[in-house]
Protein backbone atom coordinates (compact mmCIF):
# COMPACT_ATOMS: atom_id res chain seq x y z
CA UNK A 1 0.00 0.00 0.00
CA UNK A 2 1.30 3.43 -0.94
CA UNK A 3 1.99 5.99 2.45
CA UNK A 4 -1.01 7.70 0.63
CA UNK A 5 -2.84 4.79 0.97
CA UNK A 6 -1.67 3.51 4.45
CA UNK A 7 -2.85 6.93 5.99
CA UNK A 8 -6.26 7.27 4.44
CA UNK A 9 -6.84 3.20 5.94
CA UNK A 10 -6.12 5.08 9.16
CA UNK A 11 -8.27 7.55 9.52
CA UNK A 12 -11.38 5.33 8.16
CA UNK A 13 -10.27 2.54 10.79
CA UNK A 14 -9.78 5.51 13.58
CA UNK A 15 -13.23 7.43 12.92
CA UNK A 16 -14.93 3.84 12.91
CA UNK A 17 -14.12 3.73 16.40
CA UNK A 18 -16.49 6.66 16.91
CA UNK A 19 -18.85 4.79 14.72
CA UNK A 20 -18.55 6.89 11.26
CA UNK A 21 -18.47 4.41 7.96
CA UNK A 22 -15.35 3.20 7.08
CA UNK A 23 -15.72 4.71 3.71
CA UNK A 24 -17.03 8.24 5.45
CA UNK A 25 -13.69 8.06 7.18
CA UNK A 26 -11.23 7.47 4.46
CA UNK A 27 -13.26 10.33 2.09
CA UNK A 28 -12.37 12.65 5.33
CA UNK A 29 -8.44 11.14 5.24
CA UNK A 30 -8.17 11.80 1.33
CA UNK A 31 -9.66 15.10 2.15
CA UNK A 32 -6.88 15.68 5.18
CA UNK A 33 -3.94 15.07 2.63
CA UNK A 34 -5.56 17.28 -0.18
CA UNK A 35 -4.19 20.94 -0.11
CA UNK A 36 -7.26 22.47 -2.40
CA UNK A 37 -10.51 21.65 -2.04
CA UNK A 38 -11.30 18.62 -4.28
CA UNK A 39 -14.35 17.20 -6.29
CA UNK A 40 -16.65 14.53 -5.96
CA UNK A 41 -15.12 12.39 -8.89
CA UNK A 42 -11.46 12.82 -7.93
CA UNK A 43 -12.21 11.08 -4.99
CA UNK A 44 -14.18 8.73 -6.27
CA UNK A 45 -11.62 7.80 -8.59
CA UNK A 46 -8.69 7.76 -6.15
CA UNK A 47 -10.39 5.52 -3.19
CA UNK A 48 -11.84 3.33 -6.05
CA UNK A 49 -15.64 4.20 -4.72
CA UNK A 50 -18.52 5.06 -6.70
CA UNK A 51 -19.71 8.43 -6.80
CA UNK A 52 -23.12 7.50 -4.93
CA UNK A 53 -21.11 5.99 -2.46
CA UNK A 54 -18.60 9.13 -2.07
CA UNK A 55 -21.99 11.26 -2.43
CA UNK A 56 -23.48 9.55 1.18
CA UNK A 57 -20.03 10.12 2.50
CA UNK A 58 -19.85 13.87 2.02
CA UNK A 59 -23.14 14.58 3.15
CA UNK A 60 -21.79 12.82 6.62
CA UNK A 61 -19.29 14.65 6.64
CA UNK A 62 -20.50 17.84 6.17
CA UNK A 63 -23.56 17.08 8.39
CA UNK A 64 -21.03 16.37 10.85
CA UNK A 65 -18.58 19.76 10.43
CA UNK A 66 -16.28 17.82 9.22
CA UNK A 67 -15.76 19.00 5.87
CA UNK A 68 -17.38 21.67 4.10
CA UNK A 69 -19.37 21.40 0.58
CA UNK A 70 -18.26 24.63 -1.74
CA UNK A 71 -20.71 25.28 -4.38
CA UNK A 72 -19.30 26.97 -7.84
CA UNK A 73 -20.90 29.65 -9.75
CA UNK A 74 -22.61 28.79 -13.18
CA UNK A 75 -21.72 25.26 -12.47
CA UNK A 76 -23.16 22.26 -10.67
CA UNK A 77 -19.77 20.85 -9.65
CA UNK A 78 -19.17 20.72 -5.84
CA UNK A 79 -15.81 21.00 -4.80
CA UNK A 80 -15.35 19.89 -1.29
CA UNK A 81 -12.74 20.53 1.38
CA UNK A 82 -11.97 18.80 4.94
CA UNK A 83 -12.48 20.70 8.28
CA UNK A 84 -10.18 20.24 11.60
CA UNK A 85 -13.85 19.75 13.64
CA UNK A 86 -14.03 16.95 14.88
CA UNK A 87 -15.68 18.03 18.10
CA UNK A 88 -19.59 17.39 16.97
CA UNK A 89 -18.35 13.68 16.26
CA UNK A 90 -16.95 13.37 19.63
CA UNK A 91 -19.76 15.14 21.34
CA UNK A 92 -22.71 12.64 19.57
CA UNK A 93 -20.66 9.92 20.96
CA UNK A 94 -20.35 11.28 24.19
CA UNK A 95 -24.35 12.19 24.60
CA UNK A 96 -24.73 8.35 23.15
CA UNK A 97 -22.42 6.70 25.96
CA UNK A 98 -24.31 9.27 28.47
CA UNK A 99 -27.61 8.02 27.04
CA UNK A 100 -26.88 4.33 27.74
CA UNK A 101 -24.94 5.38 31.23
CA UNK A 102 -28.38 7.25 32.54
CA UNK A 103 -29.93 3.49 31.43
CA UNK A 104 -27.62 1.83 33.52
CA UNK A 105 -28.18 4.11 36.51
CA UNK A 106 -32.02 3.35 36.28
CA UNK A 107 -30.96 -0.34 36.89
CA UNK A 108 -28.98 0.56 39.48
CA UNK A 109 -32.06 -0.68 42.00
CA UNK A 110 -32.83 -3.75 40.21
CA UNK A 111 -29.88 -5.68 42.22
CA UNK A 112 -30.14 -5.33 46.08
CA UNK A 113 -28.02 -3.43 48.14
CA UNK A 114 -24.58 -5.58 48.73
CA UNK A 115 -21.22 -6.47 46.95
CA UNK A 116 -23.45 -6.85 43.40
CA UNK A 117 -24.70 -3.43 43.96
CA UNK A 118 -21.41 -1.96 45.03
CA UNK A 119 -19.83 -3.84 41.80
CA UNK A 120 -22.37 -2.56 39.65
CA UNK A 121 -22.17 0.95 41.08
CA UNK A 122 -18.11 1.30 40.06
CA UNK A 123 -18.63 -0.17 36.67
CA UNK A 124 -21.26 2.85 36.13
CA UNK A 125 -18.95 5.47 37.86
CA UNK A 126 -15.99 4.20 35.67
CA UNK A 127 -17.93 4.80 32.58
CA UNK A 128 -19.27 7.80 33.33
CA UNK A 129 -16.13 9.46 34.61
CA UNK A 130 -14.75 8.15 31.02
CA UNK A 131 -16.90 10.26 29.61
CA UNK A 132 -16.30 12.94 31.26
CA UNK A 133 -13.02 13.40 31.12
CA UNK A 134 -13.88 13.47 27.49
CA UNK A 135 -16.14 16.12 27.44
CA UNK A 136 -14.18 18.24 29.17
CA UNK A 137 -11.38 17.66 27.19
CA UNK A 138 -13.54 18.92 24.16
CA UNK A 139 -14.61 22.05 25.85
CA UNK A 140 -10.92 22.58 26.84
CA UNK A 141 -10.27 22.43 23.03
CA UNK A 142 -12.79 24.87 22.09
CA UNK A 143 -11.90 27.04 24.66
CA UNK A 144 -8.35 27.35 23.06
CA UNK A 145 -9.88 27.54 19.39
CA UNK A 146 -8.64 23.97 18.60
CA UNK A 147 -11.09 22.34 15.99
CA UNK A 148 -13.58 24.10 13.93
CA UNK A 149 -15.00 26.07 17.06
CA UNK A 150 -18.57 26.09 18.04
CA UNK A 151 -21.01 24.24 16.17
CA UNK A 152 -24.42 22.40 16.96
CA UNK A 153 -24.75 18.68 17.73
CA UNK A 154 -24.61 16.73 15.02
CA UNK A 155 -27.49 15.87 13.00
CA UNK A 156 -30.53 13.14 13.92
CA UNK A 157 -30.61 9.97 12.92
CA UNK A 158 -26.73 10.72 12.05
CA UNK A 159 -23.91 7.85 12.52
CA UNK A 160 -23.99 8.15 16.14
CA UNK A 161 -27.51 6.83 16.07
CA UNK A 162 -26.25 3.61 14.83
CA UNK A 163 -24.30 0.94 17.26
CA UNK A 164 -21.29 -0.22 16.59
CA UNK A 165 -21.07 -4.27 16.40
CA UNK A 166 -18.05 -5.79 14.84
CA UNK B 1 -39.32 -4.92 27.19
CA UNK B 2 -38.44 -5.69 30.93
CA UNK B 3 -36.64 -3.27 32.92
CA UNK B 4 -33.76 -6.12 32.87
CA UNK B 5 -34.41 -6.81 29.25
CA UNK B 6 -33.75 -2.89 28.85
CA UNK B 7 -30.30 -2.77 31.45
CA UNK B 8 -28.69 -5.64 29.40
CA UNK B 9 -29.52 -3.90 25.85
CA UNK B 10 -28.13 -1.39 27.16
CA UNK B 11 -24.92 -2.47 28.66
CA UNK B 12 -24.68 -4.05 24.96
CA UNK B 13 -24.67 -1.00 23.28
CA UNK B 14 -22.34 0.90 25.22
CA UNK B 15 -19.29 -2.08 25.32
CA UNK B 16 -19.95 -2.00 21.52
CA UNK B 17 -18.85 1.39 21.48
CA UNK B 18 -15.32 0.10 22.91
CA UNK B 19 -15.63 -2.59 20.31
CA UNK B 20 -17.34 -5.92 22.03
CA UNK B 21 -19.65 -7.95 20.13
CA UNK B 22 -22.95 -7.36 21.36
CA UNK B 23 -23.49 -10.73 22.58
CA UNK B 24 -21.05 -10.28 24.64
CA UNK B 25 -22.20 -7.16 26.07
CA UNK B 26 -24.96 -8.49 26.98
CA UNK B 27 -23.67 -10.98 29.15
CA UNK B 28 -21.67 -9.00 31.01
CA UNK B 29 -25.17 -7.20 31.77
CA UNK B 30 -27.17 -9.75 33.14
CA UNK B 31 -23.64 -11.24 35.25
CA UNK B 32 -23.94 -7.63 36.62
CA UNK B 33 -27.24 -7.82 37.76
CA UNK B 34 -26.82 -11.03 38.75
CA UNK B 35 -25.91 -11.45 43.15
CA UNK B 36 -24.87 -14.83 42.76
CA UNK B 37 -22.11 -16.51 40.10
CA UNK B 38 -24.23 -18.54 37.13
CA UNK B 39 -24.06 -21.03 35.14
CA UNK B 40 -23.42 -21.15 31.49
CA UNK B 41 -26.65 -22.59 30.81
CA UNK B 42 -28.90 -20.05 32.79
CA UNK B 43 -27.21 -17.43 30.72
CA UNK B 44 -27.91 -19.00 27.49
CA UNK B 45 -31.67 -19.55 28.72
CA UNK B 46 -32.44 -15.85 30.12
CA UNK B 47 -30.47 -14.24 26.92
CA UNK B 48 -32.33 -16.69 24.50
CA UNK B 49 -28.70 -17.38 23.23
CA UNK B 50 -27.17 -20.63 22.36
CA UNK B 51 -24.37 -22.37 24.88
CA UNK B 52 -21.71 -21.93 22.04
CA UNK B 53 -22.44 -18.21 21.69
CA UNK B 54 -22.81 -17.87 25.64
CA UNK B 55 -19.84 -19.78 25.67
CA UNK B 56 -17.65 -17.61 23.53
CA UNK B 57 -18.71 -14.20 25.14
CA UNK B 58 -17.86 -15.97 28.40
CA UNK B 59 -14.34 -16.45 27.16
CA UNK B 60 -14.09 -12.89 25.98
CA UNK B 61 -15.10 -11.42 29.15
CA UNK B 62 -12.44 -13.56 31.11
CA UNK B 63 -9.99 -12.84 28.25
CA UNK B 64 -10.33 -8.82 29.07
CA UNK B 65 -11.12 -9.31 33.07
CA UNK B 66 -14.83 -8.26 32.96
CA UNK B 67 -15.76 -11.63 34.38
CA UNK B 68 -14.21 -14.40 36.33
CA UNK B 69 -14.64 -18.24 35.93
CA UNK B 70 -14.97 -20.93 38.33
CA UNK B 71 -14.49 -24.59 38.43
CA UNK B 72 -17.06 -26.60 40.22
CA UNK B 73 -14.95 -29.41 42.33
CA UNK B 74 -16.08 -32.78 41.16
CA UNK B 75 -17.85 -31.27 38.41
CA UNK B 76 -17.36 -29.93 34.87
CA UNK B 77 -19.92 -27.18 35.80
CA UNK B 78 -18.50 -23.66 35.80
CA UNK B 79 -20.12 -20.80 37.16
CA UNK B 80 -19.64 -17.42 35.87
CA UNK B 81 -19.28 -13.76 37.76
CA UNK B 82 -18.76 -10.41 36.90
CA UNK B 83 -15.94 -8.39 38.08
CA UNK B 84 -16.11 -4.10 37.65
CA UNK B 85 -12.50 -4.28 35.73
CA UNK B 86 -13.18 -2.52 32.36
CA UNK B 87 -9.99 -1.02 32.23
CA UNK B 88 -8.32 -3.66 30.11
CA UNK B 89 -11.00 -2.98 27.10
CA UNK B 90 -10.74 0.92 27.69
CA UNK B 91 -6.30 0.35 27.54
CA UNK B 92 -7.06 -1.96 24.47
CA UNK B 93 -9.50 0.61 22.64
CA UNK B 94 -6.30 3.62 23.70
CA UNK B 95 -3.85 0.93 22.34
CA UNK B 96 -5.49 0.99 19.16
CA UNK B 97 -6.07 4.08 18.75
CA UNK B 98 -2.62 5.35 19.64
CA UNK B 99 -1.08 3.21 16.66
CA UNK B 100 -3.77 4.52 14.65
CA UNK B 101 -2.65 8.55 15.55
CA UNK B 102 1.17 6.99 15.39
CA UNK B 103 -0.02 6.22 11.79
CA UNK B 104 -1.88 9.69 11.05
CA UNK B 105 1.31 11.60 12.70
CA UNK B 106 3.88 9.35 9.79
CA UNK B 107 1.78 10.48 7.19
CA UNK B 108 2.03 14.47 8.33
CA UNK B 109 4.67 14.94 5.47
CA UNK B 110 1.96 14.12 3.20
CA UNK B 111 1.09 17.53 3.06
CA UNK B 112 3.41 20.79 2.48
CA UNK B 113 3.63 22.99 4.89
CA UNK B 114 0.42 25.68 5.10
CA UNK B 115 -2.85 25.81 5.82
CA UNK B 116 -3.60 21.72 5.17
CA UNK B 117 -0.15 20.80 6.94
CA UNK B 118 -1.91 23.05 10.34
CA UNK B 119 -5.56 21.56 9.77
CA UNK B 120 -3.76 18.22 9.35
CA UNK B 121 -2.16 18.76 12.18
CA UNK B 122 -4.88 19.92 14.74
CA UNK B 123 -7.00 16.78 13.86
CA UNK B 124 -3.93 14.37 15.17
CA UNK B 125 -3.34 16.77 18.41
CA UNK B 126 -7.33 16.47 19.02
CA UNK B 127 -7.73 12.70 19.07
CA UNK B 128 -4.39 12.26 20.51
CA UNK B 129 -5.45 14.45 23.39
CA UNK B 130 -8.64 12.76 23.75
CA UNK B 131 -6.54 9.25 24.25
CA UNK B 132 -4.50 10.98 26.90
CA UNK B 133 -7.12 12.04 28.90
CA UNK B 134 -8.70 8.80 28.78
CA UNK B 135 -5.71 6.99 29.86
CA UNK B 136 -5.28 9.77 32.60
CA UNK B 137 -8.35 9.07 33.48
CA UNK B 138 -7.72 4.77 33.91
CA UNK B 139 -4.88 5.24 36.05
CA UNK B 140 -6.51 7.71 38.59
CA UNK B 141 -9.52 5.38 38.98
CA UNK B 142 -6.95 2.66 39.04
CA UNK B 143 -4.65 4.85 42.41
CA UNK B 144 -8.14 5.06 43.74
CA UNK B 145 -8.47 0.95 43.47
CA UNK B 146 -11.87 1.36 41.57
CA UNK B 147 -12.32 -0.85 39.60
CA UNK B 148 -10.92 -5.32 39.61
CA UNK B 149 -6.96 -3.16 39.77
CA UNK B 150 -4.41 -3.68 37.92
CA UNK B 151 -4.14 -6.47 35.41
CA UNK B 152 -2.54 -7.48 32.33
CA UNK B 153 -3.34 -5.71 28.77
CA UNK B 154 -6.16 -7.59 26.68
CA UNK B 155 -5.39 -10.62 25.07
CA UNK B 156 -3.75 -10.50 21.19
CA UNK B 157 -6.33 -11.21 18.77
CA UNK B 158 -8.90 -10.14 21.19
CA UNK B 159 -12.26 -7.80 20.54
CA UNK B 160 -9.99 -4.68 20.56
CA UNK B 161 -8.59 -6.02 17.22
CA UNK B 162 -11.66 -5.46 15.55
CA UNK B 163 -12.72 -2.41 13.84
CA UNK B 164 -16.11 -1.22 14.31
CA UNK B 165 -17.61 -0.55 11.28
CA UNK B 166 -21.75 0.25 11.62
Amino acid sequence: MTRRGAFITSVGDLLASWNLPHATGRVYGLLLIREEPVSLDAIAAELELSKGAVSTAVRQLDSWGLARVIPQPGSRRLLIEATAGIESLLEASHARARTLIAALRDGEDLVNPGPAQDRLHDVIALFAGYVDVGSQMLSSCRRQGLGSGPREAGPAGGAGEQSSHP
